[in-house]
């Protein structure tokens, strides 16, 4: 948000960047939105709202953006792409389901803590979209859900987690790093490092993770981490 | 909500439960506004939409309640009662931290099934009370907090269970809970007590919980449940 002026004018291109004009007062509404609709809901914002924390016109936002509505369809479009694309990241980094559940705990956890105020926005204001949108963005949510339920089920079937339901281990999993956006505050005693880490050794237990340890003859079974 | 009749009059007094007229205008009018606030938040509800809903005039409203913020805290105290109440029971029902946890963790999960759309309410439009009022339900949230940090603690100490932080253990169970009211659907494929049933399951491991099994002479720990 440099390169902004007292009189909140844009200037013509981004010094540094080479952004054009266009570009950056598009990112700023955004970014206004993201903070309005945190604030106050969907509902509770007006698009005169967003332009004036922007520092714009009420019109001038209508030059960017069609209406309040593509403003929170886009910042969810983009949440929700992130977090798609870091837990597949986080899926295709091993061939281990412990490893796979880990790197997609800890990235999904991190995200959730530090952009909780545009991840409120992405979990909370689903019901403001209008039906297209609301049914775009649950086919990626679904595709969210799917990647974690994989790497559970994968889990499950080589022996390495035991849990009763898959299925609800793997909702328990995407609730836990969902509701950190709710609760994390940069003010907190608990970095997002400290969270992610913990969250580790907790989605271990949820799925009962627990590798084969032959001793004395025995095959038995070991907590992970205890 | 019987006893209402078509044109939306409430009649003098109700004919079963002997509640005045008073009482039920008060009534319907909170549930208007849980209806409302949780579909649009608290800054995008008017007085008059929840009048309307109610079946009254914005005038009559006034009657009942100072200001739109007044339901709100009064929904909110109401829910955060009722959640300190049945935590509380739950600690009570007995000595054992792991019978203790299992009775918490079933009625904090049920109620944030069941009571899915006023859980919302409490627990997402907290920024929109008045200071006073916020200052009084961080209080009951923070009482809340305790006791199952207290439980979580208790079973440490006495070796039932095992977790490297039981703060965020505690918190993690909390955040699971409340999070169900965001995702709970009643025509979803899961009843409330199929959730509270195997979130009994993942709280136990959350927590580490393990009692001390003798087998061939040796003192080893088994999982309680796999």
């Amino acid at each position: 948000m440099s390169q902004i002026t007292e009189s909140g004018d844009v200037p013509d291109d981004h010094p540094t960047t080479g952004e054009t004009r266009p570009t950056i007062a598009r990112d700023r509404l955004i970014a206004a939105a993201v903070e309005s609709f945190a604030a106050k809901g969907f509902h509770g914002t007006t698009t005169r709202d967003i332009a004036s924390a922007a520092g714009m016109s009420p019109a001038a936002l209508y030059v960017h953006y069609k209406s309040k509505e593509e403003l929170l369809y886009l910042i969810s479009r983009s949440g929700h792409d992130v977090t798609l694309r870091l837990v597949r990241e986080g899926a295709a980094s091993s061939d281990d389901p412990v490893e796979q559940l880990l790197a997609v705990v800890r990235e999904f956890t991190m995200h959730h803590a530090r952009s909780h105020t545009s991840a409120r926005v992405v979990n909370y204001e689903l019901a403001a979209l209008n039906p297209e949108h609301h049914r775009e963005i649950s086919a990626v949510r679904r595709a969210i859900g799917q990647e974690i339920r994989q790497i559970v089920e994968a889990g499950v079937a080589g022996g390495v987690f035991h849990t009763s339901n898959p299925r609800m281990s793997a909702l328990a999993l995407l609730s836990l790093g969902v509701d950190v956006a709710r609760w994390y505050r940069e003010e907190g005693e608990w970095s997002d490092e400290d969270i992610a880490g913990h969250y580790c050794e907790l989605a271990l237990r949820i799925v009962g993770a627990h590798r084969r340890v032959t001793q004395t003859g025995d095959a038995m079974r070991s907590p992970l981490r205890s």
